[in-house]
This record gives structure tokens, C-alpha cells and sequence, in this order.
């Protein structure tokens, strides 16, 4: 069936339902940053693959939004379709709410799954059609009907992530919630984002590829906690979870097991990651309240055996990176390796650990003008072969029992000229900057971002992204709500949060460079002015010494990078043969 | 009467209407920053002062709460009363939300004045009280039946802010506020906050000191436009406003007004803006949405009128400073100078000023440990005898027809010590800071914040308090949307922005000390990677060099301030006699 036929399908069935304008998202009900295949609905209605993407059909229009780091492959991909790409934040174009209030007839009826929009999405745009009182249906799939071969859901496997791991047990976990259930009066607690059910029940699953988090909601009451998840693949931890008091039902049963709860009770859950669908479901039969999930405060903050082995983890993560780095810088010239071959040796040399599980996420090898490109990705039909000169850029992670990895380094592979010098040297002022940063307690990400931006800024420069996100523990690459970036986000940096610290510098079509280490949020004083925080960087992995330009650095800075590399030497060495042993105090030597 | 009787009679009113919780806010129906004696509702029930405060009146209790700036004079003004203090922000005590949820029985009636409060803390109370059923009546005023003498609002004369000084016509303002209602598909737009109604219709007034706002609504559609003004006040503009379309109504016949309007049109109005009376009155009879208020960003941006009238008029007010400082210096210690000589001095000298109205807020003037108090403010009972020693911190401005002025300097007046300079020179740092920023277009001052803090921070230091504010143009002294502060609000900067830059240190029972300068937000520079912007320090009054340790500042620095005083005295010397430029040349020498 060709992207037209199903468009005409979809439209056929729309006249049926009365339906006027069809929206499809590309979201899962947990609003996960990475979907099952089951939900690449957007894929399969317009062909078109970006990670950020949004189709709106109406009888004689089918409108393809996405942003603009895929307006070029969107264009490519949907040609020769109905499709019309439509930019977002482009002055040129209405954004897809504004297109559906405009090309939907006053009082007629536009359409989405309930459970593939969040709630707050929803709303929103509810608001903007109500101006034409345009009825918005949620509860009905069309899609559904026209999609065969529909992939479904994964079966793989939940295992239950052990103590000397997670740090904290299940039960202590659920008390910590009841605890402020009871504070906000909230009698039924219900969650929706799957890594704040894994965190909760200490269960780790892998739905879908680089993720350990598994389809599910979860209800917790004061005397009970209901894990709603595909009973084949949670089989193996049914009894442990018993032990806890936590009774496991069908994924599908949330709705009916809602239905059936006492009228009197009063809900709380976070209207930001809970889909429409659901909302819709409690709110029209209980009283309830919009919180922001308990569980992401308490998930952020590692605790002391998180800490322990996120910090071992990154070590053994740093060996394994270096061990990249060598071979990379030993051989790059002699034998052909092109961008793929860098994922297949990262994983070689990482699945030697015990622990390691998968990649966290899909690595970003780009080889010059490819890393100016910031979500690059390599694939079999387009890719660099890396040649003995220039900047290959690596970003790389993986999942361990013992937490999540996200280091990304710039590799210098032979001659580079000055303004890459100067490019690579500012982008580390930008990295120790936030690295050596001393804040009061509860300042936000938003207001640190600054430190890494001014040495760009000061030279007209900027990257187009954040300078950091949350790392979870084996969980996701991203976490909320920490984040250090120029969105003004209320989220106060506490104690025990885990972030990346990734400036860059981005040239298209002449090279990319990112330095991205992990720095763990610690107490550094207290005054009496208040009380003060600092950062650790926790990722001993060397900084390529050939592309700084020392003259650029301050006296402090230089400090800084060699008190680094002597860490990073002592960290690492115990576990080196000699010969790594050498080329590693080679990367580290002062400068 | 007394405070208990007050209370006793209220208890008997709530009684007989049926109301267990009775809610009194200190705002007036337009959530200004300084109320009309009229609302001074908490002052009439509790005796208390601050700026900040609620009470709450049970059957049993009654509750006030205020923050830490006034806990040591509230528990003082409510003592020997039936009232009991609660702390904001404090563990120990509970909000006043949770306290009427808690102490209000289930399906019981909570009572406020819906003109005295936000639509949004009205929304956030309702929701908490939601959880047992609790009723909020709004349209019962209680207080107004025991209140004798209830002050009136004033009946100031309004006035027409000539072009020259506003540099936009009421006519073009009002056109770019139908095109944007147009776009947003808004058929009635209703402004609630008194700034914006003065800023759009170019008039100014003075119901409250300090202030050239009026008590007023306003209501624009595409075809006409109305103001809601007591016509008494309003009488001298009547004419010019009916010449650009504009209509005079009533103050309180808005309520009425839109009674009448058709029901198909559709509302735009800010809940954040809107008191919840309103809002009840609009969205219980017309569809609407919440829009952020129009008028705040156009007012923000200054034209080019506006900017010259401001370089302008911050050059004269500091000669008034410089004249302020050349007086204290050359008279402290000779006769008699206190705290309250100082507000008089500055009026004296402000007021050969063709333009000036009259001071832009009450004078801040305290001498040491007086300016530990962030918000001290001296009185007839309580005030400093000013010495020859130590620091004098003087925070004042005024309102003129060319714009509003707020700057603060804190003046050496003799002796001061090691740590007194390690402080100012700090403060000077801090300041120089921000001044210099290069930021990209789009940042917000959350951001740029770090940039004055990191002086403190990376010492251990701290202060309670913003580091800058909007300011009006012949308006408030407080103007949104742009703040530079910890809160992180989403507020970019814009060309044409005016914004104080005020880092300070306070010592509890020893000084204080700020250094707040205007800042203009400017087009810096651009480059590939995007659009620039830069501040221009536009308050040319001289830092007392007296308290600077210069091994403390870095060469840029120096340079910055040395290039600040040439620019000081360039500036204001035109304006000076022979003795008092002599006496600025002093003060602008290079270090």
C-alpha cells in the first residue's frame, strides 16, 4: 500500500465518522522520548522518519510538521505524496494547532487518539479550537483499521534491578510517596512515565532499542500499589513483587481498574505526562489534582549507592573510551574504518564489562563535516570513511547494571589548522567554566548555563542546544527535571543530580566539536549567605591535548585541565596493560 | 474600634452569611504593586503594614502571613491582637491555602473579594479547596459594611503625555493591538493592569504616590475602544481621546459594559493580570482565552523617543545625584544630617527639573546597619543621625514627563575598613559584570543573573534579592516583563529593554551596599551563529572611588570603569558650575 493509498483510506474513513481533520502524532501513551515501533504512526501515514513530527489530514489537505533539523530529509522523504512540509517556528507557516483551527469548519470535529497526545498538549490545542467551536474526538484509532501488520508491543523480559545496584528497595520507595500522598491529600496516585515506574519498582525491561523501560502505569494507594504491565514479559518478578505488596495486572486494565475505584476518592497525577486519554478518564469521574510526578524529584537525586556506582561505572566507561581512542589514533589510515565500524568497537570493548547491558543511546560517529551536523547519525547508505587527518567526533554511552553512560569526545587524527584549534579550545573554557561552577543552593539550570555560554558569547558564537541534560541510573540517557540550557525551566539543582556537560562549537560543512563530560552535583559550603553547591566532573576520560591552544587559557584553566588528567591517569591506570598504561600519561601530560 | 472588635464583627458577619473561612488579600481590583489606601484591607483587620500579607479569619482563628522581610514588625504590630503570625516559606507553617483548606470544613463556604485577588491564585486556592468540596463565594465584600471612613479612591487629574515624550500615538498603539487580536482571532481584548492602560492611551495620573498610573479598565475591539475612568479625573482628556476614536466610561460600569456585548464574540484577556471577578463575569457568559497581556512587550521595548528621552533624563537626574553626593560629603559631621534630610535634599534638588513629578519611589536612605535591611525605609520615630564614617546607601529616583529614574550609590563619608572595600569592590565587580554581558537575542535574564552573582558566589557570598528590574518611562519603577533574577521566568531581553543593575551586599547589624545602575539593552553584533545583544549603561553617576580596592579588580575591569567615569563626566559636566565639576573630576578620576 503506497503513502497515498493510505492517506485515501484514512479519508474515506474519516467521511464515515464524520470526521473533518485527523491529527497523528508520533507519541506513545507515556509520551516516551523514544516510541515502540507500534506508535511511528506518523511513519506510516506520510513515510517520513524524524524524531519530532506531526501530520494533520484533512479532506483535500495532508500537512507534515517537523522542525528544522529535518526540514531537508522531511522534504526528500514525503515527496511524491500528498504531503506538504510545514516548518515549525517558521514565520511562514501556522503551527498545526492554528492549521486545524483554520481548516476545520466552525462546529466541526477533529479527531486524535486520546492516548498518543499529552494532556497538556491537548488542552491546548482544545483551547485554540474552541474559538470555533470545534469538537475535539479522542477516543477512537482509525489508524487502527488501516494499518496491517501493525508491529506490537516488545515481550522482552523485566528483571529486577538488585539493591547494591538501585540503592534503595521498592518498599522504602513507596512509603517515601505515600508519605507526600498523605501531605497533598491524595488518595489515588496515579503514574504514566515508564521511567519513573521502572525507578519506583526497581525493574528495568527494554521495549524499545538504547531504553531499559518497560509499557506500563502504575496506581498507588496507601495500602495498595498496582503495576499495570503484559504479564509474559513481567513473569519473573510477579513474586518479588508480591513480597512488596505490589499486585502486577494486564497493561490495558489501567481503564476499567480506574472505573471501578471509590467515587470519593481524590486523584493526583501530573497533567504534563499523563496522555489525554487517561486524564479524560479520571477527571470526568473523580475529583482530583494536577502534581508534578513525585517520583522525578526522587528519582533525580542519586543516592549514596547510585553515587558509588556511577562513579565506578564512569570509570570503567572511561577505560573503554580510551581504549577507542587509542586504537582509533593508532590505526585511523592504516586500515579502512568508516564511521559504522566506531559503534561495532565501542560495543566490542564495552561488552568485555560484566554489567553492560547495551548502548544507551545510537552513536553519533561523524568524521568532520558530519559532526557539524548536531543529531547525525551514520547509516549503511551514507557515511564517512575517516581518514588520518581533521576531528572525528564521538558520542557514545552505555547501559549498565551500574547506571547510565553519556561521554562525548572530539579526537584529533592529525593535522588541524588554527581556527580548529581555537574552536576546540574555547569549547573546553565552556566545559571547565560550568565544570568549576560554585552556586547557592536551588539556583537552576537556566542561570548556570551562562558560565559555559560566555566564552562563546564573548566571541559571537553559540551552539544551537543545551549545554546539559539529566543522566538517569540504567534508565534514561535523558532525565528531567534538571538541565542546563537557555530555557527558563524551574528546576533547582539539588544534591546527587547527575548532568552532562556537552558546549561545542558547530561549523557546517567544515567539522563539529563537542566535549562532553558527567558532573555530579555535590555540597561545597556553607556560609553565612547560604549554602553553596559544586560540581564533580565524574568521567575520567582525557581530552585530546593537540587541539588546545594553550595561549587562550587562563592560569586557572590551566590548572584545572591538569588537575584533571592527573585524575584522570590515577583513575585508569589500575586497570591498563603498560602499553595503554603509556599512551594514556602521553593524553594526560600538563600542559 | 479596635482590632478585635474588627474581627468580632466581621466573625458575627460570616456567621450570618454562612461563610466558615473569610480571606483578605492587600490588592486592589488590578493587582498593583502599591494599592489605593482603599485596599489596605489587611492593614484594616490585623494593624500590620507590610506590602505583603494575607489574613485569614475562622470562627477560632485568625491567620497572617507575611515573608522574612517583615516577621520581626508583624509579630510587633499584631501583638495583644487575636491574630497569630505564619511565616511564608517556612517549614513550620503552612500556606494560606493549605490553612483554609485544612481549617474549612468538608462542603464548607471560604470567602474573598474576587476584585482583590489574581485569577490565577484564585484558580490555584479553588483547586486545593477542591479536594473537600469546599466553596469559594466571591462577590461578598464583608468588610465593607464594618469599615467607617473606608478611604476613596483618589481623584487625581489625569493627563495627556504629550508625543514628544511618549513617542508613539494612542492611535498607532491601538492599531498594533488590533492587528495582534486579529492574528489571535480576539474579537474583545480587556486590560485590567493600570501600566498598560496608561502606557497604551498615553495619559498618566496619580492615584497613589510614587505612582502616574489610574484606577481604570479598558476594553478594545476592532472598532472601538473604551477606557473605564471616574470621569471627575479624567475630565481634561475627554476631548483628545474622542478625537482618536476612544470612549469614557465609568470605572465600575465595566462589569455591566460587557454584560451587553454580543455572545458570539470572543475574549482574550491575561489571567495573571485579570482579578477573578472579572474573569467569572467574562468566562461564565463568552468563550475566551487566556492571552499574555499585548501591551507588556510593545510597552517594554522603548522607541526611539523613549530611549533619547531616557539618556536625557537619567544625565540630569544625575547631576541631582552628583550635587546629593557633593552636599553629604562637604556637610556630614558639620550640621545635623539624618536619614529623613536625605529624601528632602533629593526633592529640593529634583524639583528645579521642569519635568520632574515627583520622587519614583519613597526614598531609601540608611546609614550602615540601617542599609543591612534590604527594605528599610526611615521614620519620623525611627531614623539615623548620619556620621562622618562609613557608608551612606542612597536608593532614589523620580518621575518626570522624559522618564523615571531609579539608581542607587552607597557614599563613603569617612573612615570605612578592609572588609568594607573587599565588599564594594565586589559589588563593583558583580556590577561590571552584567554591564559588560554579551548575550544572544532571546536570552533571559535568569541567565545573565550568574553573570552578577558568580563575583559573590565564587566567594561564599550571596544577596537576598533580584539584581534587576524593568523600568517604566514615566510609569512604574517595577516593569515587566524583564527581570534579571534566580526566578527563572521566561522574559528574553529585547532592544530597547531598560533594566536596573543592582548587585549589593548586606551584612546583618554592620552595612550594606549597592551599586545599582540603568542599563538599555542594545544591538551588539552579528555573526553566523545568530544576533547579539549588549547593555549601554545609561545613569552616568560616578562610583565612589574612595571604597575600591583595585588589586581586587581584573585589567578589564579597570578599564571599564575608568572608560564609565570619562563617560560621567563628559556627560554630566556641561550641566555643572566650575566648583561642582572640579568636585567630579575628583570623583571620575582614572584608578
Amino acid at each position: 500500500m503506497t503513502i497515498n493509498e493510505r492517506v485515501d483510506k484514512l479519508r474515506l474513513l474519516m467521511q464515515k465518522n464524520n470526521i473533518d481533520t485527523y491529527i497523528i502524532t508520533k507519541f506513545d501513551p507515556h509520551q516516551s522520548e523514544y516510541a515502540p515501533a507500534r506508535y511511528d504512526s506518523v511513519k506510516f501515514i506520510s513515510g517520513f522518519t524524524g524524531s519530532n513530527a506531526t501530520a494533520v489530514i484533512t479532506e483535500d489537505k495532508a500537512m507534515l510538521w517537523t522542525d528544522g533539523r529535518y526540514f531537508i530529509q522531511a522534504a526528500k522523504q514525503i515527496q511524491g505524496t500528498y504531503f506538504d512540509l510545514q516548518k515549525e517556528n517558521h514565520p511562514n507557516f501556522p503551527d498545526y494547532q492554528t492549521f486545524v483551527r483554520n481548516s476545520t469548519k466552525k462546529g466541526g470535529c477533529a479527531t486524535f487518539d486520546g492516548k498518543c497526545m499529552s494532556t497538556l498538549a491537548a488542552k491546548n490545542l482544545a483551547e485554540k479550537l474552541s474559538a470555533k467551536n470545534i469538537n475535539c474526538k479522542i477516543d477512537i484509532d482509525l489508524l487502527d483499521e488501516i494499518w496491517e501488520d501493525r508491529p506490537e508491543l516488545s515481550n522482552n523480559k523485566i528483571f529486577d534491578l538488585l539493591i547494591n545496584y538501585a540503592g534503595k528497595s521498592r518498599s522504602e520507595k513507596l512509603e517515601e510517596i505515600r508519605k507526600i500522598m498523605s501531605g497533598e491529600n491524595i488518595d489515588v496516585y496515579v503514574i504514566s512515565s515508564l521511567d519513573d515506574i521502572a525507578w519506583l519498582f526497581n525493574l528495568r525491561g527494554n521495549d524499545v532499542p538504547y531504553n531499559t523501560t518497560f509499557a506500563s502505569y502504575a496506581i498507588v494507594e496507601q495500602d495498595s500499589a498496582v503495576l499495570f504491565v503484559d504479564s509474559e514479559k513481567i513473569s519473573d518478578c510477579v513474586e518479588i513483587l508480591r513480597q512488596d505488596n505490589v499486585t502486577v495486572k494486564k497493561y490495558n486494565e489501567i481503564f476499567d481498574y480506574i472505573k471501578n475505584i471509590d467515587k470519593n476518592k481524590f486523584f493526583g497525577f501530573d497533567e504534563n505526562r499523563t496522555n489525554y486519554a487517561l486524564y479524560t478518564e479520571i477527571t470526568s469521574n473523580f475529583r482530583s489534582k494536577n502534581i508534578k510526578e513525585i517520583t522525578v524529584d526522587l528519582k533525580a537525586c542519586k543516592n549514596k549507592i547510585e553515587i558509588e556506582n556511577l562513579k565506578s561505572v564512569n570509570i570503567r566507561d572511561s577505560v573503554y573510551l580510551l581504549r577507542f581512542i587509542k586504537w582509533i589514533k593508532e590505526n585511523v589510515g592504516k586500515e579502512k574504518i568508516t564511521e559504522l565500524d566506531v559503534e561495532k568497537k565501542l560495543i566490542e570493548l564495552r561488552s568485555k564489562d560484566k554489567n553492560f547491558l547495551f548502548p544507551s543511546f545510537n552513536t553519533i560517529a561523524a568524521y568532520m563535516p558530519n559532526a557539524a551536523m548536531m543529531h547525525y547519525s551514520a547509516t549503511e547508505e551514507s557515511h564517512a570513511v575517516i581518514e588520518p587527518k581533521g576531528f572525528l567526533l564521538v558520542d557514545s554511552g552505555g547501559q549498565y547494571l551500574d547506571g547510565t553512560t553519556d561521554v562525548t569526545r572530539t579526537i584529533v587524527l592529525g593535522k588541524i589548522d588554527e581556527q580548529m584549534k581555537r574552536d576546540f579550545t574555547l569549547t573546553l573554557k565552556s566545559n571547565i567554566s560550568l565544570a568549576r561552577a560554585i552556586f547557592l543552593d536551588g539556583t537552576c539550570g537556566v542561570t548556570l548555563d551562562m558560565l559555559a555560554r560566555q566564552p562563546m558569547w564573548n566571541n559571537l558564537m553559540d551552539y544551537k542546544c543545551g549545554t546539559g541534560h539529566g543522566i538517569g541510573f540504567c534508565l534514561g540517557v535523558h532525565e528531567g527535571p534538571q538541565n542546563i540550557s537557555l530555557r527558563p525551566v524551574a528546576a533547582p539543582l539539588k544534591e546527587g543530580m547527575i548532568i552532562s556537560n556537552e558546549p561545542g562549537v558547530y561549523r557546517e560543512n567544515m567539522y563539529g566539536i563537542r566535549t562532553e563530560t558527567t558532573i555530579l552535583v555535590k555540597f561545597h559550603a556553607e556560609s553565612e549567605f547560604g549554602r553553596f553547591l559544586s560540581f564533580e566532573t565524574i568521567s575520567p576520560c582525557p581530552i585530546d591535548l593537540e587541539a588546545i591552544d594553550v595561549s587562550l587559557l587562563t592560569q586557572d584553566e590551566i590548572k584545572w585541565i591538569n588537575a584533571f588528567h592527573e585524575d584522570v591517569f590515577n583513575k585508569l591506570s589500575p586497570f591498563l596493560n603498560e602499553d595503554e598504561r603509556y599512551f594514556l600519561r602521553l593524553q594526560t601530560l600538563d600542559i
